[in-house]
């Protein structure tokens, strides 16, 4: 049994004109975008006779009959600021092209994995595994000041049961995903798919300088608390501290300057570095230098972990149900990633030829996502 | 005949609670904040006796009766984002008391001195002095992307006219600006006031940096086109291309990225720089060695100037008539400069003890300030 290409593009296609603007793709966590991409799931479920179920933490669970425990495929529906059409919806295809195949397979859309509008990343895995603190996330606020636990509940969720969310854990036997690579890598080894063997470690830093405005034009030098000179001189040294090693990626990827005027020193600054590599190890030396720059920086600079993950390696009987396909680490975070803590979980990647995503230039072919798709119809099959 | 500090705190009493917020004096060109300031504006001209009439630019002129050429004096009345109480108004309360008691006074209060909606400085000493490039000015837009035109016309304005502004300038026989010191020098020189000798070498650079959005956990340091890494480079280098000279200034002052999210390489980023030296050489060579860095970058960088000035100096006669006030040149750009041009004009300034300005705690003692309106009025009973 395979999946074919013109299935999987046939199902994406119900995505078009979903939060779709000319810069890229639109749905962030618990807004109207991501509502209309919901709509798309329930139809993609009751084609499949699946029953829809939402649990505490906002995330689309499509469940066969019966109470389970259901192994289950999937990803998530929410997307980053103008981003790409197939991270995420891509394994949601996928996943119910399986489940219409194999019986007893659920599919699951994690909420906001990306964490575009709150910063929480893998938010609706993490609540499922019991890893998230609701407290902090519910605070959190978004840039123009909602607080994640009114979105949640002008989604028609109900922030109070978050913390009910690790109750539905029991109802997985384990989850494998279906995700585009973000990477080059499977371009380089020429495969239209692959079986990945685990994540890398992941740091996010944020950085809060602390300056003062003074007239950008009078104001001597000597006499300045620049917030966002400092800023640039430690964006470079995080660069810098990485050193040559091409696998340790380092992005101060996210930028607020007040008052951010033309004739104003720089009197604030909040800033985010991501940083990833394979060895925990390096990742630790590389936060400790950089926490020297910023205690000698020429202002007051707060410098907090906003998210880290020490990597995390698949189940062995996932990954061999996966089949003769070749192997490679990931880079990025995943809700498989976060449930591989708790239960048996997996990945299989689909070949990206420029490795860009989170972008409108995002792009796989759908020739390689069914052999990905096939692969994990064929993995289902065997685990169920 | 002098000024005491009582009547300039009595005048300035009538702008607390314009715009004024938690951090700081929001009254930027052509906003309702500027139209209340405006209000006050006009209480003070009607109980010095003279009439309001609004200039094409939008300048609020207080005129004598006649027909003029008159000797004027004043400021402006729009701030920065979240500045201080005295930058410009404190210019315009002077002015009244000094039309007061000296007849055949004009009092100005010039449109968007500032620029920081539309980045437009001195907006409505340029177009007075014809040195405005209309068409551009009013297509440029804010940040919510209101055009100049548009806010003009809203404000009770026709830009249309703006063309005609020029014609009003033979209404002036010269114009003499108190304003607040920006620097710390007439602190250090122990002075309560001081005449400007005239206006530094300043110049605004405007970078645009053309990246490409990759996902930043996954796209391999070779494979990048960060925007951001970029132009943190550049500002350092701009800082470090000033050398240890203390008079030469330069300022990353603004900067504006897109996406700005978490988790995506940065793909655009908006830079302005503002430089300012009493040398117009220096300045050229600074400029030309960013964009030699510039070109070398590793992203598309374009360059622009968006605004200069060689500087000006002031009249010897206005500097005559000022008195005994010690002496001091300006790096900050004022409609007094602009005017400087094309007929007299001069400068006081108000001792600083922080030299902070463009920000909340921009402070003067009034004391100070009356010592400098004193001056201003000898001049003008002199000039007149």
């Amino acid at each position: 049994m395979t999946i074919a290409a013109a299935e999987l593009r046939d199902r994406l296609a119900g995505l078009e004109g979903v939060g779709i603007r000319e810069d890229g793709v639109w749905r962030m966590a618990w807004t109207e975008e991501l509502a209309a991409a919901e709509s798309w799931f329930r139809e993609q479920a009751a084609a499949a006779g699946l029953r829809v179920a939402r649990d505490p933490a906002g995330s689309l669970w499509a469940l066969p009959g019966g109470d389970g425990p259901w192994w289950a495929t999937g990803s998530h529906l929410d997307s980053v600021r103008a981003g790409g059409r197939f991270d995420g919806p891509l394994g949601v295809a996928a996943g119910f092209a399986v489940a219409e195949r194999v019986p007893g397979v659920a599919v699951l859309a994690f909420a906001d994995e990306e964490g575009a509008r709150f910063n929480t990343p893998t938010f609706g895995s993490r609540a499922l595994v019991g890893r998230l603190d609701v407290a902090d996330a519910v605070a959190r606020r978004d840039d123009d000041g909602v607080a994640l636990g009114e979105a949640l509940r002008d989604f028609g969720a109900d922030p109070d049961g978050l913390a009910d969310a690790p109750s539905w854990l029991a109802r997985l036997r384990g989850f494998v995903e279906l995700h585009i690579d973000q990477t080059r890598d499977l371009e380089r080894l020429g495969a239209p798919a692959g079986a990945v063997t685990g994540l890398a470690s992941r740091l996010r830093l944020a950085l809060e300088l602390r300056g003062r405005a003074d007239h950008a034009g009078t104001t001597r030098r000597h006499e300045r608390a620049d917030a966002l000179a400092a800023a640039a001189r430690l964006m470079v040294a995080a660069d810098e501290l990485a050193g040559d090693d091409p696998d340790f990626l380092v992005t101060a990827s996210r930028i607020l300057v007040e008052p951010n005027a033309f004739t104003t020193v720089p009197a604030h600054v909040r800033l985010w570095i991501d940083a990833r590599t394979p060895d925990p190890a390096r990742l630790d030396a590389w936060r400790a230098a950089l926490a020297e720059r910023a205690a000698a920086a020429a202002v007051g600079v707060e410098l907090a972990v906003a998210s880290q993950s020490a990597g995390v390696a698949f189940d062995p009987a996932v990954r061999a149900a996966l089949g003769e396909l070749p192997e490679l680490v990931c880079y990025a975070g995943h809700d498989a990633g976060i449930l591989a803590e708790r239960i048996p979980a997996g990945m299989v990647f689909v070949r990206n030829a420029t490795g860009i995503s989170h972008s409108p230039d995002e792009h796989v072919e759908l020739e390689d996502a069914a052999v990905a798709a096939s692969a994990l119809l064929r993995a289902l099959e065997a685990l169920t």
